[in-house]
């Protein structure tokens, strides 16, 4: 998609009148930072997507709930990483009202405008003393600078690297912002409290607007990435938007930008998956529609076969082909084109000759390539003539993966 | 379920009037047996399921045209193992018609009776002049006796264990048996061209009640059962019943032993899984209908996550409810009961005390059991006070499943 949209550094806090902190409230064992604050300015409408699954923490409904109720508006939101206080019954609700009534009056907002993630082991419930202890010094340490850096190494579990990022366009006449941050998971944890993603941007959006425009862009890129199929309890993205309001002809700029945003968090969160060294990107034209292309493209990046094969830089374009056909979607398979890199594989569903040390050197390079910019192994379908683009993100599957999630207990 | 089913030893042709055959025709490089056939008795009814995937291979299109077209009546089904004859174009439904058509020639049967299913790499034509030639020494051997064992080692690909069963049961005054054989996956191929499984029944049955009694029975057997969630171009399963009618009033009776057999033959293919160390059963219960019970146990038995940490005898049961709550359907969380084995984890939605040590030794006990005998590792959960009760059956993943997948190259 081509946007007026370019990098800049920074991540939440790179928006104007955006403000947070990240400091080590001793939640975790590990003595890393483990609480985060974002506050939003006066005025921010935000919008949330939350984990589908029926075992979900106490925080999530309170956040979806807070927002149906106030019709999208939020001003903070507090984040603990280290326990994901869900599986803890009652008392999980009543921990998560008192940790946000507690910062609301430090802040001097309502209760309402405050939300809660957690993220960590299920089953866990918080510490409560160290996080009421945590929420002065956090509110203390709130600034438009390091703050959106401290909040993004404060939400990491198990991650290996933080995961942040922020654009710029000129929109009506000005700068618009749009920032993100998110985490993943990597090793040690059950690796289950794993998605959460957190997007600010300094351009006003009637609520209904911004709530569209979060959904669609979530569908085309968290929602679109997979590390091991495994849901979570806790997967929550919030994105809040407050600021000068933007003529609605450029909303769909806006969306292109928060899209971008979006799709950048989310490939860092597969990139990172557990275990993986290299990212995968599946991209599959000629579907009957968009839904459909994306559907494909999940299901391959989703099948531990085609990931071991990527793992092992094998190219195994038979796994492909049978992923995409159980993806649940109607396509012609006699028309199916395959590309692996610049390699053609496939044409008119049957397997063409290519150069198989040159499609596995293409592999191996790519894993050794720079995080998130070289490392990606591309795998292109196209299942006909329709017009139903998409994209998925996934990783490859090691032994280290196996290794990681057996030898550890929780 | 009780019924009035006993084991007998053998397979397919345990049931009167049923021969079959298994040789060596040299299509595969390993020299291993190759090519199998199964004859029922005249005036045979025969019930098919297929691969619900897009992308399958002509010969699976042929079972289900030829049983449609005749309503249920086939006589003979031949098999060859080592190419998979899918994403082979044209050719793949040419070979498919010349292979049962010369057979047919040689049983003395019409091109329509004859059905064919094929096992091993995708994208590789069958040597049919190898085929061909086969079939002579492959009708010299049908017999009732060593046949069955003969065919159930033919029709293997990588499986490290042959799948055969048989049942039998007085019903209406007479005996009645079910034989059944089956082939799953291994090392070093694709571990695609996974599922094939064949039933046998003396007993006659019109074809619209088979074929009912078999769609139930697969639900609850093969359709119940995960290995690495990824699904074939072949898979299939023909289910033949022939001789003396049988009174309607045993057909529940009847449809048991159908299940009980397809069960055995299910759980051996996924004890067989590539890499694993022992089989997964996830019985669920108090679901609000046993579709929606299996769909929870087939989640929990899919879970990356919960596969690794079995194989690391990691009584993780965060694992566990995570994977029930994403399975689609509804339940309260809040009303879940867990057991692993003996040892219960949960109540009422939330962690309960339990001896780690204990739990964590009844997998390695498990995991060093008898195949398919005590090498179950049983997880139970309940998720209300519904009906619905349902099970799945899975394996644990193993490194040595990555590494079989990622370092063979096809």
């Amino acid at each position: 998609m081509s946007h007026p949209w370019s990098a800049v550094p920074g991540g939440v806090t790179a928006p104007a009148g955006f403000l947070a902190s990240g400091i080590t409230a001793g939640l975790k064992a590990s003595g890393r930072p483990d609480l985060a604050l974002l506050l939003a300015p006066a005025g921010a409408v935000c919008a949330g997507t939350f984990t589908q699954t029926r075992v979900r923490a106490a925080c999530v409904d309170l956040c979806a709930q807070r927002l149906r109720a106030s019709g999208g508006v939020a001003r903070a939101v507090l984040i603990n990483s280290g326990q994901a206080n869900a599986c803890t019954g009652e008392r999980g609700l009543a921990d998560s009202l008192q940790a946000t009534a507690a910062l609301a009056e430090r802040l001097g907002v309502t209760p309402e405008e405050v939300l809660l993630c957690s993220t960590g082991v299920i089953g866990v419930p918080i510490p409560m003393e160290l996080l009421l202890a945590g929420l002065e010094p956090l509110v203390a340490g709130l600034n438009p600078e390091e703050g959106g850096g401290a909040a993004a190494r404060a939400i990491l579990t198990t991650d290996l690297v933080e995961k942040e990022c922020a654009l710029e366009a000129r929109l009506g006449g000005r700068v618009v912002r749009i920032g993100g941050m998110a985490k993943g998971s990597g090793m040690i944890h059950p690796a289950m409290a794993t998605m959460l993603g957190f997007v600010s941007c300094d351009a006003g959006v009637p609520a209904d607007a911004w709530e569209g425009m979060v959904r669609r862009a979530v569908e085309r890129s968290f929602n679109a990435i997979t590390v091991d199929g495994d849901t979570s309890t806790n997967d929550t993205l919030l994105a809040f938007a407050a600021g000068e309001p933007l003529p609605p002809d450029h909303f769909d700029a806006l969306e292109a930008g928060l899209t971008a945003v979006a799709q950048r968090l989310a490939r860092a969160i597969a990139r990172d998956g557990e275990g993986a060294t290299c990212l995968i990107e599946a991209r599959v034209e000629g579907a009957v529609d968009a839904a459909s292309a994306r559907a494909i493209a999940r299901t391959i990046c989703g099948s531990s076969l085609v990931k071991c094969a990527i793992h092992g830089r094998d190219p195994n374009w038979g796994r492909i082909v049978a992923a995409a056909g159980r993806a649940g979607v109607p396509f012609d398979p006699n028309s199916m084109a395959l590309w692996l890199g610049e390699h053609q594989l496939m044409a008119a569903g049957q397997p063409l000759p290519f150069d198989r040390a040159a499609a596995s050197a293409y592999m191996r390079e790519r894993a050794a390539g720079a995080y998130l910019e070289d490392d990606t192994v591309v795998i292109r379908l196209v299942v006909g003539s329709g017009a139903g683009e998409g994209r998925a993100w996934g990783c490859d599957l090691s032994d280290q993966y196996v290794r990681i999630n057996a030898d550890y207990t929780t």
